[in-house]
């Protein structure tokens, strides 16, 4: 059962954001979708968003909306972790509610809520299915900071049913880096075999990808240096073969003025991918 | 003095916030402005915000620069009221901070720091100067709910000022309808005279307008009805033979999913007519 909590008419198309007990992480979670106009089915692109952000950040200010109106695909916009009063959290805000890393914990308090990885792969394709006329042969992925490094490794891992992948400042390589080292220490701790499936660059190297790759990176972001490190991706990129066209964009910083100035990019190197 | 609190790239232009002590509402005071690619001299829109509103909704909401940045025009976007723990406020969102209905105020309390209109049009654009390099005989100004009524007084007051002027949802006639008489009597009732001065409807009347104007209104905006009424403006505009474009938009509502809607459209309306 969903419960339409906003339903607009949105560039000609329509804007919904949706209310839903998930079984996946088994409670409460909201996300927002755009129909462009027309009848379907549509292409549709995922943008999974970063640390402290909800549906709203992306569906509000990176104006994607507007060029998916114009290309004529559907978005849909998750919430970036389980939340809610019996949820687990931390003071940190890179650890729990609002950063879900995108990976499924095994360790308590987290492991019954947080699967962010299986709530987008397995839970909400059949949900958006139920409010858009989506192709499912027909899907793309991307996102931001810690969504870009979510678009990436669940693109890599799961590429049946995501079909292009680009990034925005994207975390490149969790298990090596400080906000990831800690998250996944504390998701999974108990498994360190398993912390290369959360990591771009060693999915690249273990997992491939049968096509290209867009990332923008702005040159003055200033978690660049400690927390982002694209040269660790564009490295991998290379050792596995893998076309990465990595854009670094003098001026920029990790902001939605940086994510909203280079959408339409984004949209449009999807949409040709996705025809 | 201007403090620079934002100054990042967007859109390949240049997104600057900036907090000043005003002369004219007598308090700090803070504005954003966008500054498209290139050297200038650009055209310049002002935005002017609705209730409860600063310069951040309309900036990060609308995806006015992206727009702005293709037609090479400057723009700048307000705040709605002055603000602080010195300034009169009231418990109404529609009163007091967030609430200046760019208008200024003869009485207690309201009188020291209430004068939007006299602060966009006389102290604004010298300080916009200093940021961007703005041709100052082609402005326009276009506005949203309250907005679009200072949007609309303040070009058909200042006509030597704005040479263009549009609005998304305006409040028609100040004096006539609710949160309007409420704000007039609050800061103009010692002088009823006056209060036809700060309708845009009957501005239509007493001062005209030499050009065309430019009206979007959601047909589900829930204001519609009681605050908003097109209807004045549309019959004030026959009466003094203004050409009037009134597009009625079916499935929108007041909020920012209806002005980014249509911001495309205002923005090259605008350029335009100051080309």
């Amino acid at each position: 059962m969903m419960e339409i909590l906003v339903d607009t008419a949105l560039h000609g198309g329509r804007h919904q954001v949706v209310r839903h007990d998930s079984g996946i992480t088994q409670c409460p979670m909201e996300f927002a979708v755009f129909t462009p106009p027309g009848e379907g089915p549509f292409p549709c692109l995922y943008y999974l968003s970063g640390l402290t952000c909800t549906w709203e950040n992306a569906a509000t200010k990176a104006g994607a909306q507007a060029w998916a109106a114009e290309r004529g695909m559907a978005l849909v916009f998750p919430d970036t972790s389980p939340r809610g009063k019996g949820v687990a959290d931390d003071e940190a805000f890179s650890l729990g509610q609002g950063a879900g890393y995108y990976m499924s914990a095994t360790k308590a308090p987290w492991a019954p809520h947080f699967a962010m990885d299986r709530y987008i792969t397995e839970e909400l394709p059949g949900l958006v299915a139920e409010l858009a006329h989506v192709d499912t042969t027909r899907v793309g992925i991307t996102g931001h900071s810690m969504g870009g490094h979510g678009a990436l490794t669940l693109a890599m891992k799961n590429p049946g049913q995501f079909r292009s992948v680009s990034a925005f400042a994207p975390i490149s390589a969790l298990s090596q880096l400080p906000w990831g080292k800690i998250a996944l220490d504390a998701y999974r701790g108990d498994d360190p075999d398993s912390f290369a499936l959360f990591d771009a660059a060693a999915c690249m190297r273990s997992h491939g990808w049968n096509g290209d790759i867009l990332v923008d990176q702005g040159q003055d972001d200033p978690f660049l240096d400690e927390h982002l490190r694209p040269e660790l991706l564009a490295d991998a990129a290379s050792e596995a073969g893998i076309e990465l066209m990595l854009r670094m964009q003098p001026g920029y910083d990790h902001s939605y003025w940086f994510v909203a100035s280079f959408m339409a990019d984004h949209i449009n190197w999807h949409a040709s991918r996705l025809q």
